[in-house]
């Protein structure tokens, strides 16, 4: 006998001061199973197995279990008494590249951490235990606009997420991730960051400094709904952080030629309009993600699709969210004044802020099968 | 009637901290002429006559002007009595690109004052003249390693150069300038800097704290011959140059993808030998400069032709210096694991420190005809 659990967890997009919307397109599925008859705990991802003693998915096991046995003792309701022995399989997979770059372990974490706590009864606030996992996958524990709060203990405990404003709080704003390159990347971000901190001697001042005032200001942009304010925070938070990858020795570069092409398209495009209409945020990869408002996203992509030709070999440039086309004005295209760059971006996501994790009530996308293993589809 | 002088410069490269060798087979050459026949002041620079109203070129004239007449009334010899009120034509030309970050203003800002300053008889400390010019001139006044020492003044006028030690001193360091691209940089340097004392948030910090710092030790790596601690600075310091860049509001960018991949191989090379063989810094550009030590310059040539193959042109790939053929062997090619870059590095030119500005004597080489006007060469 055994049960099995689903959720959908929406993956999240770190746009640094540590706290963005959600784009809604992007996925990640996990199923938990757990039953007395499974010899020992696994794991696929993407489909294919993956080594469960990994300490980062160990230390998110096992805090879980210690929070079901601690309301099992305190003798709160709800608890899946069978859970707590049994072994888990866990099945997930991501519906966009993962390790490039697109906080696929950020939503991967939090949707694992949701799951398994749905799963053994857990309850209360998870953030602290998705943090275990990765970083940022505190943040993707909420819909909407989420902090991630620093916090003051030697121990983590208290850096924990926040939602600051739900996804419905500003319809207007889009989401465009122009996915460049859906090769791995060469660091992963986590060991990246860890030797930014050993090493780079501009992050102090920049954790010190700049983070807490601009965290402020982008708060204060988001509950305003100030499109402009909230680009210009972004895009300076986003160069600033490569500026730190740069800046650690040796250096780590998540930027390529195709990146920089795609900053210069922004501020170019913006210049144009004389305000920021767009804004660009890159994480530990050469996507960007876009920001714009919903009246822009047309002319914009346009823009993009002049500039960056897509390859005719038939497959759908933007996904997602639907797009009108539009003719981009001779003006414009002058006014921007770039050497089109041919092939630089595969594909586009479009997209906007999305929800939190949510629960897939529906059996037939569950990711195990009955006999507790991965369906041939997942 | 009209008097030729012409004096050579050797280009300076901007290792930051501000304190580097001169590299030896990069000249800019110019020649001043002052006859009672000219009409205006002119300027010729690599063959194309230039608008000579340029302000930071009517700032070096007019400086050189001053200390000249200032000489004259106080009474002091050698002036040339007649250049002070002539009109002046002026041809410069460089054996290597030119704004593409080989700091090719700073070699010619300090050959254009140094050689007005021999025609009109001033002499003494010139480089608070040159810095007029372009800041990083100040440097290419003097040969071997050049501090650029920051000054107190408002005004800017004890910011000067100084030498720390002569092109003698360091007989075994060797300089390989890998040339990435000959096309003309985005943001000229120095509007690029301005930009960035303006918006980036991180520059403050590291010109109060960062820099000092490292200054202090790069003297002492220099005066001990410290290679792996000269190094390791320059290399820092470089990154640190280009992560304010990218920190700046719009970024700025002059690394490229082939200059990355540069920094790749050179931190795989040193990680091989677990110590600190070779060294790179870039300036306002894509162009890697290299420095390492003569022991080593011929293996590391050869890593570099392995990963940049060379285009097969019949152009001579490396320039200046002689340089050996060694065999790579496949432990170093394993060790390095990258995948080679067809046509990423044009040339590379093969160098050391070199000297200060030196005076041509010989006739045949100068720039300006009998006529006062450029050379069918020049």
């Amino acid at each position: 006998m055994y049960s099995t659990h689903q959720f959908i967890a929406e993956c999240y997009f770190a746009s640094r001061p540590e706290m963005c919307p959600y784009p809604f397109q992007l996925k990640t599925t996990t199923t938990v199973a757990c039953s007395r008859s499974f010899q020992e705990d696994r794991i696929w991802l993407n489909g294919k197995e993956e080594d469960i003693n990994q300490p980062r998915l160990q230390s998110c096991l096992r805090e879980i279990r210690r929070l079901a046995r601690k309301r099992r003792s305190d003798g709160e309701g709800g608890v899946d008494l069978a859970g707590l022995s049994h072994k888990v399989h866990i099945c997930s997979v991501n519906n966009f590249p993962t390790a490039a770059g697109l906080a696929s372990s950020a939503a991967g974490y939090a949707c694992l951490v949701y799951t398994l706590a749905r799963v053994m009864g857990v309850e209360g606030e998870l953030s602290a235990v998705a943090r275990q996992g990765s970083g940022s996958a505190c943040r993707s524990m909420y819909g909407g606009f989420v902090q991630w709060i620093m916090g003051q203990r030697e121990d983590g405990k208290d850096s924990v997420a926040q939602q600051v404003e739900p996804e419905t709080h500003w319809p207007e704003l889009r989401i465009l991730v122009l996915v460049v390159s859906a090769e791995r990347k060469p660091v992963g971000s986590t060991s990246g960051m860890q030797t930014s901190v050993e090493t780079s001697s501009l992050l102090k001042h920049r954790s010190d400094s700049v983070v807490p005032a601009r965290m402020k200001e982008m708060i204060d942009a988001v509950h305003r709904k100030d499109f402009a304010a909230f680009a210009e925070l972004t895009m300076k938070d986003s160069n600033q952080f490569h500026a730190i990858c740069l800046d650690t020795y040796p250096p780590i570069f998540y930027l390529n030629d195709v990146s920089r092409h795609i900053i210069n398209l922004v501020h170019h495009y913006n210049q144009h309009y004389r305000e920021a209409r767009v804004a660009y945020t890159f994480d530990a990869g050469p996507n960007a993600v876009i920001y714009t408002l919903q009246q822009h996203v047309d002319e914009f992509l346009q823009v993009v699709k002049h500039f960056f030709p897509p390859e005719t070999n038939g497959g759908q440039f933007v996904k997602g969210l639907p797009v009108a086309s539009t003719t981009l004005t001779e003006e414009l295209r002058q006014a921007i004044g770039m050497e089109p760059m041919v092939k630089g971006i595969s594909y586009i996501i479009s997209t906007k802020a999305g929800p939190g994790p949510c629960i897939v009530e529906e059996p037939s996308q569950h990711l195990l099968g009955s006999d507790g293993l991965p369906k041939e589809s997942a």
